[in-house]
């Protein structure tokens, strides 16, 4: 049942569209899911991509939007008219149409809006699209079933067969009070075990897990994938039910954050593709380059103040590449660690519990690569003092690189900044000039020069 | 509602074991959710939390031990008898509990198996456990809903109330023919809003997403994620229907994933975290810093053999680092990019044209960067032909350590190799070495020694 994205049915679909061939068109992509169209139209070009949007109905043309990349979707959007536009968020769901009308330039927004026809759907959007998109009211839905726990099991039956249909998935059925405000759940299943005649407050389960509008949307991961939750419901301060927020979503979001997080230790500023603009990677990966350049360059400037150490002890400068090397591998291992630990809340215990811990851990690795650096030593026929000035420093570097790897991230934390900006190119960079600095000093105190 | 692990509320837990008080104990416990209970659980010592899972029932120990950090389970499963695990188990569903025996020594695995008293869960515990954990059969759970498609709205609605007591939640039932092969799905929605007299045949829907009973996990994740599912059946080659797999295990996989590429990015090689022991700690990180340190010593030994530079050009020692480094830095965001385009399925066109396009990418980089290094040469009064000669040398690293950054993942993901072991460590150690190699050679041709 895999789908897979063939040049032929790629070829078929141009084919097709240039030839104005509407219905054999329409024949070939009613085959597929609306995600499989996605992935053939984001091969199109801009032109042929709009002619199929605006050939299919818009109940599965709203499907794939919602599915296309970001920046073809962009494109494509703004190839349609505000009324076209307003004809596929009439077919989604509020929170994927709130975020749709938030992509567009600000002046379509209005006009999109003011075509809505469905004069709650309107209201919905408009209520969602006043949230911060990282908070749990920037991802929740409107659609939700809701029940009164005055109702009977028939009542509730019945009436769930008529919000059910707004619904594309039951997950729970949320119960409120008089007031709107979340009392409980149910399950469907519990339902239909019930007897017709009980009444709601008599069979609905009162612990209920739910978050606040203003939770931040990593918060609300967290606790879904705790307590293994497929959908969550969103209060206000006041406990009112608001809407719902369903595992799909945090689904993309735990994806989106895993990659930034992989980009950003790899030194990437931006979220781009393999298939990207060589423009659009160059804009993302020089800002972190020319920073480890200023960091090279920094280097240079120190060992030029050591240059006269080159006529006694020549060798310390064949080794400054191994520094740099050490520093950055042990600060980026640190930083790894513990952004990762700060993100999965496991970092635990005092600073200074930590601050022994990583002295300990670094003293350890250090000390077994020391002895490497003096074997080689051996075998190269260096001198001694040489070896072990240079193993010695090296110790001292791989330590202070630990600990820099280790509590840059949780200075930001504390401070609200995402330590994940602390990994790669940056804790490398500084990493390198620090180590090489000490490196230096420390050889020269035990050679003495 | 968000729970909190206090130091007072494990104080409390404490005291109330060490007072062997049990019934204030149980009282206490049982205000929390069992994912919150293994959280207290993980901060108690090994005796304490295995006074509390011989205290509670274990209908809730059996979700606690889930909940539990894997270590911990391990030690507590170690204290308890075969019996007592075998109840346990009785309690799981049947993925989490294969997955449990799965941990345990082979030697008792037998042994509790034999203790289960539910011959049926027994069956189909030995079952599961006989699939590679990293295939959806590993995965799966036997407990779902089946219905066949020759049954009644209303003798299905009775027959499910049967079934649905054993599966927690019931996300889709699946119609299977007389042969029990999947044919399609229906919604517990769709069997409320139907007629009791309609038979399954007219109503369901046939089509249904599934995985085979050997597809990779990953391939799993990816089908969920794409199509937005919460559940996907589980079939052998016969399309007959063996299980299905729940959205939450997913989301488990992939948090697993993501936290495991991005620890090989930065250089650690298993699953730590960090409060693991100083000892795992170093078993993680020390065998990529020897590595590391073997390209270093291998730097050192290419500068030996251009020492009689020091004497013409000495200057070029003092940007080895800074060659070092952006080879390191340029070969990790290639490869990061690359990584992660071949785990998200984006990375298309030919070997020829990607190419082209890293080639393009780096040169304009180099060349940014070219110029800022020829710029500083002028800062510090250095020889123009010899800015020009690092300039020129820096352009061709770049170049060289894009192209080994993109080809080896690749290379890599070709032969069936995770590509996410080149990144980090590794890309960076081969960069610098191959890096400073041709720096002095190709800064030789262009100043002549």
């Amino acid at each position: 049942m895999q789908f897979e994205l063939t040049d032929e049915l790629i070829e078929q679909v141009q084919f097709l569209i240039e030839m104005k061939n509407d219905k054999e068109l329409q024949l070939l992509l009613k085959e597929y899911h609306y995600a499989d169209i996605a992935e053939i139209l984001d091969e199109l070009d801009l032109e042929e991509a709009v002619y199929v949007i605006k050939l299919l109905d818009s109940e599965t043309t709203s499907d794939i939007l919602m599915e296309l990349d970001e920046d073809n979707r962009e494109k494509i959007l703004r190839n349609l008219s505000a009324k076209e536009i307003a004809e596929e968020i009439e077919e989604l769901d509020t929170d994927d149409a709130a975020d749709i009308i938030a992509e567009l330039p600000e002046d379509r927004q209005a006009e999109v809006i003011s075509q809505i026809e469905d004069e709650e759907h309107k209201a919905e959007i408009t209520e969602l699209l006043a949230y911060d998109e990282d908070t749990a009211g920037g991802l929740m839905a409107k659609e939700l079933v809701k029940v009164y726990e005055t109702w009977t099991v028939a009542g509730c039956l019945r009436r769930i067969r008529g919000q059910a249909k707004d619904v594309t998935r039951v997950h729970s059925i949320y119960v409120v009070n008089k007031q709107n405000k979340l009392v409980g759940r149910l399950s469907l299943k519990d339902l239909i075990v019930a007897k017709s005649d009980q009444k709601i407050a008599d069979i609905y389960i009162s612990s209920v897990d739910y978050v606040y509008v203003n939770d931040d949307v990593e918060e609300v991961a967290k606790v879904m994938q705790k307590y293994d939750l497929e959908a969550i419901p969103v209060v206000d301060n006041n406990q009112i039910l608001l809407g719902r927020i369903t595992i799909d979503d945090i689904v993309d979001v735990m994806k989106e954050e895993a990659d930034k997080d992989y980009q950003l230790a790899a030194g990437i500023t931006q979220d781009v593709e393999a298939d990207d603009s060589i423009l659009e990677l160059t804009k993302a990966r020089l800002p972190w380059l020319v920073l480890g350049l200023f960091g090279g360059l920094g280097s240079v400037f120190i060992m030029k103040g050591f240059e006269n150490v080159m006529e006694t002890v020549p060798s310390l400068f064949f080794y400054t590449p191994l520094i740099a090397a050490m520093a950055g591998n042990v600060g980026v291992q640190s930083s790894a660690i513990i952004v990762q630990g700060l993100a999965n809340d496991n970092v635990k215990g005092s600073i200074a519990s930590r601050l022994f811990k990583e002295i300990g851990l670094s003293l350890i690795n250090g000390l077994a690569l020391a002895v490497l650096v003096i074997l080689f030593g051996f075998i190269i026929n260096q001198e001694l003092i040489e070896s072990i000035a240079i193993a010695a420093s090296m110790m001292s570097v791989i330590v202070v690189a630990a600990l820099v790897g280790t509590f840059v991230p949780i200075v930001l934390d504390k401070r609200g900044i995402d330590p994940a900006i602390a990994t790669g190119p940056f804790i490398t960079t500084s990493n390198d000039i620090l180590g090489i600095y000490l490196f230096f000093v420390l050889s020269g105190l035990i050679i003495g020069f």
